[in-house]
């Protein structure tokens, strides 16, 4: 982080991340730190989550008091699309508004994503110095239990930071993709005209994850038909049809030029106000904060699967087996208990 | 088991597993009556621990201080070698020298073996009648943990119930037979004359599980050939050679008719002698019974996982999570702790 307060953040722009861990951490200092709005505070915080640093467990108590409130946004889709460009219109508008806005940049394939997306970052140093927006790229490649570990984690941190919306852009495709949608409140899909991309994302099942769909590039060929496919494939029917409740609105943007982005804000909180009237919204959350719970308890079992592996009071207990002191039954609790 | 005490007992000649593992069992009992011979609670025993049943636990409990006696000889080799054969006449030279003997005739690939082994079997009524010996096929598709968890609690039941001596012969090929050659404390490798079956075993590892190889039908053409093949195997050297030990000696037998059986039962008894005196054998059941331990720590975390998955308890603590009350961890912790 320079003297000149510049928010952007990557894991290739800081220290190494390990050197970082090991250091002593003030973790009630860092919080509040963070909710004043330092970025550096918070640009700690998300690596010590992101690292499953040994404070990992007190930054998360720390937080948990101060989550709830942010609104999340996720976009998703294929390659070329714009979500970049998207994300990046999002951001001013939402400033315009006043409104502190958090950025997570997720590349599933990468070990660290400073490469690729710092291009598309400087553009968003137009929000450099601006307190209100802190924007952090996520890699997922390495890290314990990988996205869907790291970045509820980063999440809670951006919560807990003040920010009233954070955006989470996947760079990948695929199931990671859907696994980003399941973490929003409200999920962006975005298709840029041509390529038959609405039917792909029928294919992929992504059209099945829209809160809204977005036809970015509107102003080139092929978005009118674009839109038809679309809403051939809506009518086709899905959970929206069924439900009778929220049917995902279409809409065109260009986001290089904002065009279209003040009616797709308006369209998110229209979303919004449906996600708390319908009960939805805190549907999704505590599914979230499900989904979040047994992806540790898993990781926690796992881990403990490691240590009955490796474990050194296997072979005492084993001699109690041989001697007849003990059953096996009893010496498996035994060693599960120890560990 | 019929009046007249036979003693052979396959899966298929008993009454439906679950029925008999649902019935209320009185372990004290069961462990009294099998230690006194009663092959009918012998295998109520194995029934019990093959199932998994309730009662598990408490069997196991009961057999510990009576285990740690019986000596295990395995017998692996490819189909046709006469493993069969080659466990009957071993049968018959024990109980000649007054020594109790249980079979384990493990099948890996069938879910219940009582069809193909029953024609070996009938051969072994020789021994209808005789409380000295106890027969059991054991299957092990569709059960917990297959052969890996099931084959080491039947030895321990035909362990307490005062076995001296327990015969554990694989069915099957391939990656069970080194399992079960894990399992015993002397290993015999069965081969015949022909089909380059040296080269073939020294290509499945099979040789170096080996304590003594035995090369049976020894009066078919071609068995000078096959003792001098595994001469020649054992010289390029193995564990073996390296340190210096027990060094397999070759059997010639023709199980058939007893030709060498005695010789060999003599050479598994200088095994059982090296074993005792050079701490190999103690190191070895200590090994068995770590990876037992292990086994079944592995299971119950696995069992645990499954539980994490299916929670009703994981949506209360969601709640809580999204409420900002606790943190994901804490309710991961909970989570487990309720379990």
């Amino acid at each position: 982080m320079s003297s000149e307060g510049i928010a952007v953040q990557t894991p290739g722009s800081a220290a190494p991340r390990g050197r970082r861990s090991r250091r002593a951490v003030d973790v009630p200092d860092l919080v509040a730190r963070a909710r004043d709005g330092e970025a550096r505070a918070v640009a700690r915080l998300i690596s010590l989550v992101e690292d499953a640093s040994p404070a990992l467990r007190e930054v998360a108590a720390a937080l948990a008091p101060h989550t709830g409130r942010a609104q999340v946004v996720g976009l998703t889709g294929s390659p070329g699309v714009g979500k970049s460009t998207t994300t990046t219109a999002l951001v001013r508008a939402y400033r315009r508004a006043g409104r502190r806005v958090g950025v997570l940049a997720v590349d599933p394939s990468s070990p660290f994503s400073g490469g690729a997306l710092l291009g598309d970052r400087v553009r968003m140093q137009d929000h450099a110095g601006d307190a209100g927006v802190y924007i952090r790229s996520m890699a997922s490649r390495g890290h314990l239990g990988g996205l869907a570990w790291a970045t509820p984690q980063a999440l809670r941190v951006l919560d807990a930071a003040g920010c009233d919306v954070v955006l989470v852009e996947t760079v990948g495709v695929g199931q990671s993709e859907l696994e980003i949608a399941s973490l929003a409140d409200t999920t962006l899909v975005l298709l840029a005209p041509g390529m038959g991309d609405g039917i792909q994302a029928a294919k992929a099942g992504i059209l099945e994850v829209a809160d809204v769909l977005v036809v970015n590039k509107a102003d080139r060929d092929g978005a009118d038909q674009t839109v038809r496919d679309l809403r051939y494939m809506l009518s086709l029917g899905g959970r929206h049809e069924l439900t009778g409740a929220w049917r995902p609105p279409i809409r065109r943007t260009v986001a290089a030029d904002d065009t279209g982005i003040d009616a797709l804000v308006e369209t998110v909180e229209e979303h919004r106000g449906w996600l708390e009237s319908s009960g939805e919204g805190h549907r999704r959350r505590a599914g979230r904060a499900a989904r979040e719970i047994e992806a540790i308890a898993l990781a926690g079992l796992r881990e403990r699967m490691g240590d009955v592996r490796g474990s050194a009071a296997l072979g005492a207990l084993a001699e109690q087996v041989v001697a007849g002191q003990t059953d096996p039954f009893r010496a498996a609790d035994a060693l599960l208990a120890q560990l």
